[in-house]
């Protein structure tokens, strides 16, 4: 990349025609440093990225499910540190956070569109931030529609997803009686977090947990056809995400703490407080099979509470009411 | 907003319901600065944004024509200088150039999703760039469908837009034998830029087109109703854009640098070189009505040269082969 790059180019789409049958991949690109690093990354994207090349991409979608659009943005000093995290990484967990956000409304991904503001200290990790984003893209079948890369003084990375819906899992539609379910183990990415921050290594399984977290896609959408009405993504951690929950649904949801499915060494409050986890929390009226979904997705899934009429969250452990201590949220705040 | 933002809110739209009938335009928001900063957006954008709320934004779209989706990202020091634009017109102007390529691809805007970074300096301008881009969505008809906003060093905007064509131009389809033909006047926001580098006061004219750029969305579907197939909007300046269309096409463009409309005091070689315009280029196999097309949109379209075989653009000024010299692009570069 050249210092002054400014570019972006887009994809077009078309579900309806099969990715073998056209010759030429993308838009043909015109001359200039900003159109090599264009050609650059998409070298390295390969299929994962086509149809590139226009002022925008166009999806000729055969669906008529909703579309599902969210944007999420990762910033250097704010989101990551690079001492912590390679390049790949980052790329990789930014693009699978905003992912994240297909799965918690219950979508499937379209494709990603790519922000990139790329300092000159970072130039020479530009390949391992495409890379990291063409994994993540392509561990949930999204394409790579399109983007737009400029220069500035901090790395920053905005990667907007777009997804279609069958049954749209919203935040709003949890209602008393309901049950409250949670895929995985929690307390992973805390653990990792605090280990990094005190420069201890974390456990293996803790920083992959940290550093390559799982867009719940598929889990999602079976969810969702095995009765699951609404559904959040745990980005802020689990206490918080129920507060959004039980605000967006004007429901009371209670949690019993001692049922939290915790990875080892984590305790159930800090499970509670572990952001960046992009586990799913669901709420369904009817119960859902947890042993069909584990055995399906090699996954846990655990039924954490209840929902009630009223507001806000009571989380109880072993009985006696249980608060989480201020800090325990993630690296962001 | 608190130094520690980090907070993403969705909307929820379907294109089937009007919007009067709604009467909670958005999903409840939980506790806390972050949603704070949101509900203060939210207000000042008032029904330009609605069921925001959600992991993401859901698109109930009632058309068969495709989705269309762009990204666009502005940063201090590099798109803009503070001392140049007033916070509003600093949202305004990411906003409207991001919609721009909506026109470039002959689309109606749906919505956009607006992704912010906000360093500590500039919280006090959060109002000015929350009705910048405000205004900027209300000028086109699009609604803000959600978005992200973050802490960081610099200030930031990356503007998603989505939209539906019916008639997608694309910058692949210019064909030997087509016209090309140009919106508006060339040369208002490089006189802009450079009295603004030159510490002049540009002309009020000028200082409008640079700091205001109007997105052709209208002008683009009734041109593409009427004969254009193909379409480029004017972001690195027209001699740039022409070669990204003619090899795009792989087609060769001629044009006649004495027949360029120009503001009052640009030289057809300033007004070729003048980037930031957001002017749309379009190329139609038959000729367009240009009295037609000026007495619909207050706004002149021009002819400005032919599409040929081979490959390049070629301008010439009253007959001599015209070359731009280096450095007349825009301010990012």
């Amino acid at each position: 990349m050249s210092p002054d790059d400014s570019f972006r180019r887009h994809r077009a789409i078309d579900v309806r025609i099969p990715r073998e049958t056209s010759s030429d991949p993308h838009t043909p690109l015109g001359a200039g440093p900003e159109f090599d690093a264009i050609r650059r990354m998409l070298e390295r994207w390969g299929p994962r990225a086509r149809r590139v090349g226009d002022d925008a991409a166009v999806i000729r979608s055969i669906s008529e499910h909703p579309i599902v659009v969210s944007t999420d943005t990762s910033v250097e000093n704010v989101h990551f540190h690079r001492d912590w995290l390679s390049s790949e990484e980052i790329g990789y967990r930014a693009t699978a956070a905003a992912l994240s956000d297909l799965a918690a409304m219950g979508a499937r991904p379209l494709g990603i569109v790519v922000s990139l503001t790329v300092p000159g200290s970072w130039r020479s990790e530009f390949d391992g931030l495409t890379d990291g984003i063409g994994n993540a893209a392509a561990s949930v079948g999204a394409s790579i529609l399109g983007g737009d890369t400029t220069r500035g003084s901090e790395l920053s990375l905005t990667i907007t997803v777009l997804g279609t819906a069958h049954t749209v899992l919203l935040r709003s539609s949890a209602k008393p009686g309901d049950n409250v379910y949670v895929t995985g183990r929690l307390g992973g990415p805390l653990a990792a977090l605090r280990d990094l921050q005190s420069g201890r290594n974390p456990s293996a399984e803790n920083r992959q947990r940290f550093v390559a977290p799982v867009p719940r896609i598929e889990e999602a959408v079976w969810l969702g056809e095995n009765g699951a009405t609404s559904a959040i993504d745990i980005s802020d951690g689990l206490a918080a995400e129920l507060g959004h929950l039980a605000a967006a649904s004007r429901v009371r949801i209670t949690v019993r703490l001692e049922n939290l499915p915790v990875v080892e060494g984590s305790s159930p409050l800090d499970a509670a407080g572990s952001g960046e986890e992009y586990e799913l929390v669901v709420t369904s009226p009817s119960a859902i099979d947890t042993r069909e979904f584990a055995k399906k997705f090699n996954l846990e899934l655990t039924k954490i509470g209840d929902v009630a009429s009223g507001a806000g969250v009571v989380m109880t452990l072993n009985g006696e009411p249980a608060a989480l201590p201020p800090g325990y949220l993630h690296f962001t705040e």
